[in-house]
């Protein structure tokens, strides 16, 4: 851990500076994995599967038969669990749908905006070790409420050729119909130019290691849109004496051990809050399985004592958190002194978990300071937003004037003329 | 023009196809200037402004004092026309304010969502000879309802050193405090990365030509965000027997004159209108002063009959028009079948022109293709989606349980922790 004691604003850049990683040995394999694909399709995907993934797949395709037996595979109980986030998940995104909105501007112009859903969508879902089956759970519902008419959804097969059953049981839950084993590079190459049994899509979600993060990049090059930039996932807790710093001390770890560049940071107005934190993450992290991993973010990780409340808020929104726990007694203050931040968790019973999987906010959030400009996935990330608009007769009347002057101002003849026929074409009818 | 009869599906891609455009020899430039803006700033926009618009700039902010001579150099009419522009976009834009969606997802568990504004903003506003002052509105508008702190707006001065009157009034009719006469990859540049006189900015608007659309896409890189992605202004109407073909080729035209590379394309299912719109473009171009553009861009032009309604949409729905305006008698099926479109003109009385200046609606819209995925410039833009949870005790003790079977199963010890602490200690105190 690194303490800091009331740093001044000059210093905040740097004590939160997060790891910039470069990606330039990555970058030629990126652009030899999607040449391919789009060369040779299905085949090339089957290569790189056995290459990259270390087993032969003779169909991409994950069958009904594979979603049966997923599903008679899982424990009832994860199936409940499964469900329950379901039910939260789908609430929280159902209440975002938005109404038409509607104004006439001038009498005779009538403009409107409605919101139609993103066609085609793709989404990465790693497997390996942590196969993120609550991933699936936080793209396909909005996406299921929006109304997009064709999900596609890959990840990579284990050794055995398989994919998780718990992946499969919530897509399955999420009606998704197209389900390939294919990851890494490749998966998004498929989703960017689609192959033979993939369909091109025309906007790409989720999660994934480096070469996914590049691809996914390299992507936006090609037409298509994705979620948002990625980069390591990080956790800020602000606390004060009410604060329970074993709580705290566990949320820090939770973040820790996602990877060693996690980013884990603790703003409090109270000293012996970052002390008993401190000796609470040494005494849990002995217990975790993945305490090495949570070591190396952990010796990174930043405690920073203010003084006054004020320059904590300041400090926390110049850092703009993807994760923000607040558990302070004037838990409103840190709310409303904050404009960047991708999720908030609030109180002493809000962890970050909770968020993660199964309260219904969404867990694909802006990282690595993109809160600034960048919201979290929602219901609008699967919707476009169009404009309509209807103009009478008396309505071109009305702005048609204040229209042929601006055109002309900007030199835009063609421009006013379209209105000035119509202008003209009215005055002549009722002469 | 060039006339396609019922063409079939699999011709639909290469009629439809857009140019592309490649930017190889501007890449070196817009690094070069990106290079030299980090280093030396305010210095370094000084001196491409000598070289590349070709006037001495000594203090790159425009003063009040200019405001008020531009303001009382306006015609009066102008400002009229401006000022009831200003009106409808800003009536528009303010109907699309939402208020907070608050959920309780399970008993205790309390979800919301708000938004909140991206602080500081950059509009990019090109001049010379077509100086876009409707632009400033479309920008300017939305950014003051959503209430973005810091608005910073570059455009190119002319020989003399000055800015356009008009992007001067409608600038300061919007409040914008931060005017700079910059243009080029070096205003963009200077907004990505801040100098002396000009803020770093996170998120960059406006129109540009292919060095400044470079310049924004270059930014991406460095951790600020785009309006969108750009491309060659489009428009596609769809008509029969409805329509009146002299408005139709006014309409046309107003696209055709923006540049050699416009997109105009007319869909019908009537041939007698194909033929009457052909003979009034060639009518109505000879009296436009930029023909030479105009005639460029409308020997590109596609004329595509269908026999079927449902063909004709299915067309227009696979190409997505940025501009798409429908005269046809049975409008309502041309507005139901298209899901990609970003503004959309119905009847005979609503030229392309209405919503590029003064009905209301936002004219900076995705081209390209983009209408797939991306929504035009809306209030949204410049806001971000944040989630904020609030958990009971009894909260979570109801999703607990299901939060540990997720964690676990995914392999994450520590995000399980986080809760079995929690519920641990809540079950100790109840005994």
């Amino acid at each position: 851990m690194q303490n800091y004691n009331n740093p001044s604003r000059s210093q905040w850049e740097s004590i939160l500076k997060r790891p910039t990683a470069t990606f330039d040995d990555v970058e030629s394999v990126v652009v030899e994995v999607f040449n391919a694909v789009k060369a040779s399709g299905d085949q090339a995907l089957k290569e790189y599967t056995k290459k990259f993934d270390r087993t032969e797949i003779d169909d991409l395709e994950v069958r009904s038969q594979e979603l049966t037996t997923a599903e008679n595979t899982l424990s009832k109980d994860l199936k409940q669990a499964i469900d329950l986030a379901y039910d939260n998940i789908y609430k929280f995104h159902k209440a975002q749908q938005t109404s038409r909105v509607e104004v006439e501007t001038t009498s005779g112009v009538d403009c409107w905006q409605e919101k139609r859903p993103i066609q085609k969508v793709g989404f990465y879902i790693p497997g390996g070790s942590a196969p993120l089956f609550s991933t699936v759970l936080m793209l396909a519902i909005p996406a299921q409420i929006a109304g997009c008419s064709q999900v596609v959804l890959c990840t990579p097969p284990t050794k055995e050729g398989t994919v998780h059953p718990a992946v499969l049981y919530a897509a399955k839950r999420c009606g998704i119909q197209n389900i390939y084993k294919v990851g890494g590079i490749q998966a998004i190459a498929a989703m960017t130019y689609g192959t033979e049994s993939i369909t091109k899509v025309y906007k790409i979600f989720g999660p994934g290691n480096q070469f996914v993060t590049l691809a996914k990049q390299y992507a936006t090059t090609l037409g298509v849109a994705i979620d948002m930039p990625a980069g390591p996932s990080e956790l800020l807790v602000v606390g004060d004496s009410f604060a329970n710093p074993a709580f705290v001390a566990s949320d820090l770890l939770s973040q820790a051990e996602h990877g060693p560049d996690s980013q884990v940071i603790l703003v409090s107005t109270d000293k012996k809050l970052i002390d008993e934190v401190s000796v609470e993450l040494e005494k849990q992290l002995e217990e975790l399985p993945r305490k090495e991993i949570a070591k190396k973010a952990i010796a990174n990780s930043k405690m920073i004592y203010f003084d006054s409340k004020q320059d904590a808020a300041d400090c926390i929104d110049a850092y703009g958190p993807e994760h923000y726990i607040i558990c302070c007694e004037d838990e409103q203050f840190y709310i409303d002194a904050i404009h960047n931040a991708g999720s908030v968790f609030i109180g002493n019973y809000t962890p970050e978990s909770a968020g993660d999987y199964a309260s219904g906010t969404n867990h694909t959030l802006p990282t690595n300071g993109y809160t600034k400009q960048y919201s979290g996935v929602n219901l609008d990330s699967f919707l476009k937003q169009m404009t309509f608009q209807k103009i009478s007769k008396k309505g071109i009347q009305a702005i048609g004037p204040a229209i042929e002057l601006m055109a002309e101002e900007e030199g835009l003849q063609a421009h006013k003329n379209a209105v000035t026929l119509r202008l003209n074409e009215l005055k002549a009818n009722k002469e």
